[in-house]
Formats: structure tokens, C-alpha cells, sequence
């Protein structure tokens, strides 16, 4: 696992609205005295000040300025000269939500990868950093570090507005975090049910975290059941609107999307089939550039 | 139940920045020439456009222009010109919630009362509205249902982004919602295995909403074990930090101040006993005006 060191470039971002290269974004804005050691700045580096969004050391677009800027990119992450970290597990779907949100913004974040299947998020190391034992969890350059997907994204979400997925406006975000909360409350709950009372290998994990909980059988069934309720909901759903929340992609497309994938592997059964609208929306997700990338 | 019409004031803001006295706030400002009808307009009457919050109708501050006011709000209710409506029922924790933010905020909402005691909630008139059939629920002017407290609180955030509640910038919202999440995905929900699994009043409602759902005997021992986890977390965190997310009072207060009293009255314990960072906070979040006129 890399550990973290008091350094640059936090998130950088391919192309953006400005300019087309790559830049890099640092809210303390060190970006750039650093960088120097590895690839001369251009006339056109600068930093203002004022929102967050305006951090932003903009990479010249001349020539191979995009692959070299990802090669200073890589040093950086190789000299530990990157802050910010990203704990992910590419098989679990809370952090498969951060993955596609960051995608779908055109963010890189520095990752460490935490072997969930040989336990690491129990061992001490990790422990120290991320008490709950959980991921995804990110690591911000000022030492705090964020469990919980939702508030990763939301943390990203204001940093990098651009594109909202969150909902623009008092009743778009409410309708955002109204259709995620139901997903993640009656759907990734009611699968959860159904993953770890029923497996050998959760037996005493029946709940994720440090504690040991008992698997209960009873939860299988009540699971399968709660599962099935909630995506005959979202196909009802799905019938009136082209997205879950809005009538654009939201990060509430995004927990679903996980959602349903991880009812297929974890429940063994595919929502889709037999629901259309659900079908049609699910097949439009996956071929979204971002979430191809981000789960494949 | 009160049935909405198209109207004019929504909320009802009792003081505030721009004026002293009373304000209606309606984001279609068609407040002005309905409120004609039951008091005269004074010479600051006026509606701005620009920023939602600038719809405000500002009520002269005169004698006993307050007092008028609130009955000229009355008159609108009975007259159902009121057509934002909460959807509240005082003993159930999810609605206390957005009854204290609502509060913290100086909002008055017209509200209808749902008995879940008489089952109100599964009435074909309230399914009708809230398919959900959960409470809290909130009817916007253009007729759209938010459920989910989170939802709703959010609303009025962006509504009214003063007091602010959520955290300002990004890691604050983050910290907010991280805690918001994990009070409500560790604590409240242990708290409701305990109770909805142990009554025979929720026999074969173990869950809420419209599908009927077993008892499962083992969760009430499972339930009480994550609320003793849960608290002893919140008391190790109120040992660093004055408030729970940040160092000022948020939404991640209100929710795991609701769940302490949630606990104490559904699980039969006082999670303040013998935690004292808990006792002292709580009793802090007790004392404000706002959860006092909230809660009692």
C-alpha cells in the first residue's frame, strides 16, 4: 500500500471546459513549483484564485502534451508526490459507484487496491487508516479520510461540477438522493441479505465492518423477496421516466446500474429479465463510455 | 386530509435576513395578488426575481404586523391557497427529523397529520399520493412527491441555504453526509431490527411500506448489538469533535440526535447512559430553541 506524503497534484482531469489538454487540480495549489521537476511549465501554467474549480494548472495542448502530462502524472503517483488517495476493490460494488462517478467526471484519482477476498481491509495498516473496515475510502491530502460512496461522490460532485450528477437546482437534487436512497435502502440492502446470510464465506460477517455478526437463513428469503420488489418498482419507474431520477443520467442511474449488476452475481437471478423498461435503461448505461471503462 | 390546490405561499419564513418581520417565500411569486384578498399589501411588498430566495414577499414589521400575518397564513390554509403540504407524524423518528431541520431553518410548512397508529398510511387516499407509504413525505406546488427525510431536508437546503446544515464546500458536505450515512445505515437501522422485529404490533410488517414483511426473531438480538456498536462510535467520535460531523451543528446532529431518542423509547435503552461525550452533546442538542420547539 502507498503511503501518503505531503505533495502536489491531487485530481487531474483529460480536457475540460478550459482547455482541451490535461490539467491537473490542486486545491493548495502546489501543483506547479512541483511539477517543474519533471516537465518544464509551460507559459500558459497558472493559478488563480477563487472557487475551487479555478485551482487548476492547465497543460499546454501542443502535440503529445496529453501523453506527456499522463507520464508526469504516472512520476508523480511513483514518487509518492500525490496525495490523494482512492481505496477501491474492482469486485465490490460500493466502490464500482465511485469508479463510474469519477469516469463519468474524467477524473484519475490515485488507487490502492484493497484485497477484499484475502481480507486486507482487517489488516492493521488498513485499520489505522479506515476504522470501519469498509471501502471505498478516500484519503484527502489534509489527512481526513472519507468512507461511505455517497459522500466520496458528493465530495467530487462539488469539487468538479462539471457534468452535474447530482441534480442541479432544490428539486433535482432532491429527486437525485430520493431515488438513490430508496435503491441503496430497499435494493442494495435486500441484496446484501441475500449475499451474506447465505454464503459460507461470509459466516460471522454476516454484516461488513470489524464486528462479527451471525449470518441469520431467514434473510435469504426476505432478501430475495425485497429484492424482487424493488426492481419491479424501478421498472414502473423506468416506464415514466428514461433515467431513474431525472430525465438525464444521475448518480442515482449509477447506484441502480451497480445495484442490478450485483444482484445478478450476489442473488443469482438478473432483474432485467422480463422487466423492459429496466432492460432498455440498463442496456443504455452500459454503453456509456465512462461505465464501460470503469467496469470492465 | 387536505387536498392542494394551485396556490400561493409556501413557506413561511419568521424573520430573517432581508426583514424582521414574517416573510412568505413562493418561487411562482403569484403570493402578492392572492394575498390581496385577505390583507392589504404594504408599500414594501415587492418580488425580485433572480436567486430562488429572492422571492420573498416581506411583510411590513409594524405593531402587530406578525400576529396578522400568521392569521393571514392560517386564512390561506383553511382557504387551501397552501399548496405545499408536509406529510408528518409526530412520534416517528424519519419525520422529527425534517420537523427539527425545518425548525433550525425557520420554516413553516403547512402539514397534514398521518396517523400511523390508525394506519393512515395505507389508506387508498394516501397511497394514492405516496406509494411509498413511509413518512415523511413532501408535496411540491407542481404536484411531484419527495419521500425520504435526506430528500427533503436536502430540498429545503437549497431553498433556503441559511442556516446552513449540510456543510459549506466540499469535504464539509462530504463529512456531513458520511455521518448522515452512517448514523442511518448503523445505528437507525439496528434500532429498527430491534423494533419492528420484537412487537407484535408489527407482525408481519417488519419493514416499512406497503408489502407485508415477517418477523424475524434473531434480529432483535442482532439489532441491539449494532446499536451498542453504533453508539459507542458516536461516543468515541463526540470525544474529538464538539458536534458529529463538524465542529458546529448539522444535519448528521439532527439525525443521530432523532436515533438516540428513537433508541431510548424502541430499544428500551438510554444510549447516553454511562457515555459521556454522548451525555454532553445531547443534552447540548436538547437545549436548542429549535429541537425543543421540534420535539416537545
Amino acid at each position: 500500500m502507498k503511503i501518503r506524503s505531503a505533495a502536489p497534484c491531487s485530481v487531474w482531469v483529460r480536457g475540460g471546459r478550459h482547455g482541451s489538454g490535461p490539467r491537473c487540480t490542486n486545491s493548495s495549489c502546489k501543483c506547479v513549483a512541483r511539477s517543474s521537476g519533471y516537465w518544464p511549465l509551460a507559459r500558459n501554467n497558472s493559478c488563480a484564485a477563487g472557487s475551487l474549480g479555478a485551482y487548476n494548472h492547465v497543460v499546454p495542448t501542443r502535440g503529445d502534451a496529453e501523453a506527456r502530462s499522463i507520464i508526469f502524472f504516472e512520476q508523480c503517483v511513483a514518487e509518492r508526490l500525490v496525495s490523494m488517495q482512492f481505496y477501491d476493490f474492482r469486485l465490490a460494488p460500493s466502490p464500482t459507484k465511485v469508479r463510474i462517478f469519477l469516469a463519468e467526471k474524467n477524473l484519475e484519482i490515485p488507487t490502492v487496491i484493497v484485497n477484499l477476498r484475502k481480507f486486507e481491509q482487517q489488516s492493521a495498516e488498513f485499520l489505522a487508516k479506515v476504522p470501519s473496515a469498509t471501502l471505498p475510502a478516500l484519503e484527502l491530502d489534509d489527512g481526513t479520510v472519507l468512507v461511505e460512496s455517497h459522500a466520496i461522490c458528493r465530495y467530487f460532485e462539488e469539487l468538479h461540477p462539471e457534468p452535474n450528477l447530482m441534480g442541479e437546482g432544490a428539486k433535482e437534487q432532491a429527486l437525485v438522493l430520493m431515488w438513490h436512497d430508496m435503491a441503496t435502502l430497499e435494493g442494495y440492502l435486500g441484496i446484501q441479505e441475500v449475499y451474506r446470510n447465505g454464503q459460507e464465506y461470509f459466516k460471522g460477517r454476516a454484516l461488513a465492518g470489524p464486528q462479527g455478526y451471525e449470518q441469520i437463513e431467514a434473510l435469504v428469503d426476505r432478501g430475495r423477496k425485497r429484492v424482487e420488489v424493488f426492481f419491479d418498482k424501478l421498472d414502473r419507474r423506468l416506464g415514466e421516466s428514461p433515467y431513474v431520477a431525472l430525465d438525464r443520467f444521475t448518480y442515482a442511474d449509477i447506484a441502480a446500474y451497480v445495484y442490478q449488476g450485483f444482484a445478478k452475481r450476489a442473488v443469482g437471478t438478473d432483474p432485467a429479465g422480463g422487466r423492459d423498461n429496466l432492460t432498455r435503461w440498463s442496456e443504455m448505461i452500459a454503453a456509456r463510455p465512462a461505465v464501460n471503462t470503469a467496469t470492465s
